[in-house]
């Protein structure tokens, strides 16, 4: 606030956000790139991301949704702020701050027309400092889903309880006690059954039908302790 | 990146870095307030936070950095980034965001002129989002103290374990199991005895003196179930 040293201008600076958007398809984490069609990096696949409008965006979580759904045709998916990046090399067009999101979708039956889902292990050097964004929003949830409803979010409801339980293994990369997995279901009391639906799997008598409540969706339920605790 | 609509002037807005800096003293967890010096809230209480300058900062954690140390005198105390707050009304001043950031000192022996620690459980109203962005970092500190290292640095070292044990404690608002937490902090890994050291505190024999092995300064540890688990 050392007004005598710098202009208003000075304090002035590029203000973008990223969206990190993952689902599970085939077992494994993926995030969605879109080939730049614009100068810096012209051509490159990067995160979905833009400026914040500030004659209409009332918050950088409100130009995170609109950007995804201008970009991704997303509506109000679960969407959580990450952390800001910032500084004067990341962006050639000068001192910036990117307020980073991880949005969070059940893997889409068909792909769009220039959405790029790759697998967060296996990405190619992405432009700015997109590769340590993933990196940091692939870490963040994975911890989380350790303790919380966070997965829900990447399971097509509605769903069964088995289905769930091989979403979050496959998200944590480990075996889940299926006895343990269900208590701590019934602990975060976020689904309700749908009256009178089944599902058979083949080789086990079908299983119910699980959903969201309304009252938690794009909300997180969290567990006092870990799922393997 | 809608530049066709948008002229590169109407990207640029306001930024600011502000900083909770937090401290245990007499068993309450206490925020460090400044009284404004000018407009807007002149003269109201308010969190430490300043624009970045574009010119000298290498990024928004570089700039809280410099603030602490230009408002409060301190030298690279932890520092971790709590969230971005962002919009068209949270400062009178026009369309802004500010990077928030929490740090936690060992209880200042003597006060600094100018500067107010108030318990955090009974502030006044805030100018801006202060209030917001306070109860956030409160929020973190509390959760993230129940599985990481974290109250480390609010305890002045070298330090006993009954010492240490006494600030998680006050900071969870909880008893804690005093083997239980030995445990802990075993798993923790990052103290070390100073050789020869003890402190006798009256009812109890001498006590061994720890302090943070040197490559935990800064950092954090984390367990991997909570501390009464």
């Amino acid at each position: 606030m050392n007004s005598s040293k710098n202009s208003s201008n000075d304090h002035r600076l590029i203000c973008t956000v990223d969206i990190v958007l993952l689902t599970l398809r085939e077992g494994q984490l993926q995030v969605m790139l879109l080939k730049r069609d614009r100068e810096p990096f012209d051509g490159a696949l990067a995160l979905p991301g833009g400026y914040v409008h500030t004659d209409e965006d009332q918050g950088c979580e409100d130009a995170a949704q609109r950007v995804l759904l201008q970009k991704a045709g997303l509506q109000s998916p679960y969407l959580e702020q990450l952390a800001s990046f910032s500084g004067p090399a990341r962006d050639p067009r000068g001192w910036s701050v990117s307020v980073a999101y991880f949005a969070l979708v059940a893997a889409p039956e068909h792909g769009q027309p220039g959405q790029h889902w790759l697998p967060v292990d296996r990405l190619p050097q992405l432009p700015f400092d997109h590769g340590r964004i993933v990196a940091m929003a692939v870490e963040r949830v994975r911890n989380k889903s350790q303790y919380s409803s966070l997965p829900v979010y990447l399971c097509t409801e509605p769903f069964t309880l088995p289905e769930l339980h091989a979403i979050y293994a496959a998200l944590l990369g480990e075996a889940i006690n299926p006895v343990s997995f269900r208590r701590k279901m019934d602990e975060l009391g976020m689904l309700e059954p749908v009256p009178g639906a089944k599902r058979a799997d083949g080789a086990h008598r079908p299983a119910q039908l699980y959903r969201l409540k309304d009252e938690y969706r794009r909300t997180l339920r969290l567990v006092g302790r870990g799922l393997n605790a």
